[in-house]
């Protein structure tokens, strides 16, 4: 029985192939690497059938994974999220078939588990000891704790800004944890200069092939709970984009496989803050890379990246897909947390608030259809970001009674 | 096909019966009524294969919940949580097999979420419009999130030192929430003169008969993940103890079934704070009821019950199973959360913390043997609670260069 599939590693932009037995970052040309697989071998071993008696976690499909041996393996159990339906929320923008893909259900609460999951257990094979990443809060939380799983020591630099719970995360599982003035950029330039250092290995956003690996399993989800059909539409928060190539990948992947129809593909849109757009920006421009977005800021923490390493790739997945790039208000994002909990009872975190505001704005422009159905992600729970609700709340002494509500 | 098998609901003190087609809450004699099932019949209809093809979700048990149909059914998609191995905190503690089902990782982020989602779909299915609680805070959250998705308009009332992040949550799906300069029990008697109007469905733990079947889907779950022959022992943080009662209840029905060896009961413990411990000086007195347990107060806020009305049921769950009381420091509950961050990548909450701390000491009592299969409940996420973890992180300026470690 072969574990993984994995082939090789190649480059995107000038299609340099490398190998998967030692760690490799960037190309020699500057482009992340992405993982091969042997498809055409899978597809005549693999069958969905063998699906059905799997944990319900992202390892049920470990064929398409790069890890190869599973002893190697770090689980904490992520996966499977819900596919949620959302009518009440869907009639109120006109959309009748809305869903929900529930990031917010899974270990460490962000969808930055499954790449953190596929990512340490993949350097763990590799014989990694520590590493280091720059993170804006999520990221940096979920590979402290898969790290501290691994019996890896991971570096972390976040800006001061980052939420705070994420601080926790860190500090709690022994990460090495530092604050930075700034900027997702200037903790990555520091952790560059500290990943000069050969025993650090750099796990920053697409510097190691491996993270997206694990991303890529939010579109075998989808693919497998929409019984392999497909939404018309998907829509994803974007700061460095690697959930949005992933699925991306993972959906070409499948129709490589023949397990979805073939050309059937979702029209992907990349959603951003208006406080930091750079590939709507780029995307509007009708470009293929985006600019650095000067003064980036937003409540959707996890999306403020001012200049993302693969926009190339995020931008080619959008045109591929003949889907776009939105860039939502700052109030719309609170206003959509709010209808979220309020009328279907889940509390989507600001990044997946602001995927649902720009489905109601693609909506109203008529780029999404009534009958279509739509999948947002919501990338996290929103009780990792506690200062987004605005709270006056009465308080009462043992003994006081209650006044009914008029 | 038959949806639910509840037959009727019954008082366990008095034996006297209910049906189940109109809102009921304690019985005339005072005690907590129980749902009744017909076992007879489902156990000539249902088979372990039928799961096979189930959602993993709590709904896959439907004919064990009190839901008759499931159009009246609110989810979001709660249920199956990780049964995770836990080998490095397992040796540390000289337990060969220590495994942790793991409830932060569920809508809402307790295992609250359970006792909400069949409560309310059962509220709804029974007509219910408005309901209220007192509550520690999680069971408010989860309790006003799904009854938003419900829209049952749900009235919380929770002491001022409840975790705060817990607050947002009612909040933000619209709950009427009152913040009491109390305990959990001034915030039960609020709601008691509140609830004297017809109108208003009391859910007060153990007031209404459904949350218990809710959380009994953790025995449920524990047994199939086992594959039906379920562990040693069972530790589980009581406050209210309405998870120890259902998992013991569900374990009993599954006997019942046949579904699991006649006899085989795992040892129950139930794991409080030394510094709010009814429970356990009731159970080393050899008493079947508590006394109020003045002056209430520990970080593993979720147990800080000075008195539960199901304190019976959860002392004969122990008794009944061989299991046991215990209590731990608090100290030792934040050592823990660190000893399982740090060993095993997962951020556990105070009370399941408090959880890991009882079964090292049992172990070092031998009251649990090292080759006994022990499975802790850890009923809640880590990042609920931020002010357990402490702090102290360096700040960079942009930059700065980072210093190995040494």
């Amino acid at each position: 029985m072969t574990y993984s599939y994995i082939s090789h590693l190649y480059c995107p932009k000038c299609s340099k192939t490398y190998n998967t037995s030692e760690p490799h970052h960037l190309c020699t040309c500057g482009s992340p690497l992405l993982v091969n697989y042997d498809l055409e071998a899978l597809s005549s071993s693999w069958s969905k059938d063998s699906l059905r008696d799997r944990n319900p976690d992202l390892w049920r499909y470990h064929e398409l994974l790069p890890l190869q041996n599973p002893s190697y393996r770090v689980s904490l159990g992520e996966g499977m999220t819900p596919l949620l339906s959302l009518p009440a929320l869907g009639k109120d923008m006109n959309i009748l078939h809305l869903d929900m893909k529930d990031e917010g259900v899974i270990p460490t609460g962000s969808f930055k588990a499954r790449g953190a999951a596929v990512g340490v257990s993949k350097a763990r094979e590799l014989g990694v000891k520590e590493l280091a990443m720059p993170t804006n809060g999520n990221a940096g939380a979920a590979w402290s704790l898969y790290a501290a799983r691994a019996s890896i020591t991971p570096t972390i630099v976040m800006p001061v800004d980052a939420p705070k719970i994420t601080r926790n995360e860190c500090a709690v599982s022994g990460a090495r944890l530092f604050l930075v003035n700034g900027l997702i950029s200037d903790a990555g330039q520091i952790i560059s200069r500290a990943a000069q250092d050969p025993d650090i290995y750099d796990v920053s956003t697409l510097k190691e092939p491996y993270r997206i690996e694990g991303k890529k399993t939010m579109g075998l989800e989808i693919a497998e709970q929409t019984e392999w059909k497909l939404p018309d539409v998907i829509l994803y928060p974007t700061g460095g984009g690697v959930g949005l190539i992933g699925i991306y990948k993972a959906i070409r992947e499948l129709q490589r496989l023949g397990w979805v129809e073939n050309g059937r593909m979702p029209r992907l849109v990349a959603v951003q803050s208006e406080g930091c757009a750079p590939i709507v920006k780029a995307w509007e421009e009708g470009r293929t890379e985006s600019d650095f977005w000067e003064g980036a800021e937003t409540m959707a923490f996890g999306i403020n990246v001012p200049k993302a390493i693969g926009d190339f790739l995020v931008l080619e997945a959008i045109y591929e897909s003949n889907g776009c790039a939105a860039a939502v208000s700052e109030s719309s994002i609170q206003e959509e947390q709010q209808r979220a909990a309020q009328m279907e009872g889940t509390f989507v975190c600001p990044e997946g608030a602001a995927a649902f505001s720009a489905a109601r704005q693609l909506r109203q422009k008529n780029w999404i259809k009534e009958e279509e159905h739509v999948v947002v992600l919501n990338t996290g729970a929103g009780i990792k970001y506690p200062d987004t609700v605005d709270l006056d709340i009465p308080v009462l002494q043992p003994g006081d009674a209650l006044k009914r509500k008029v």
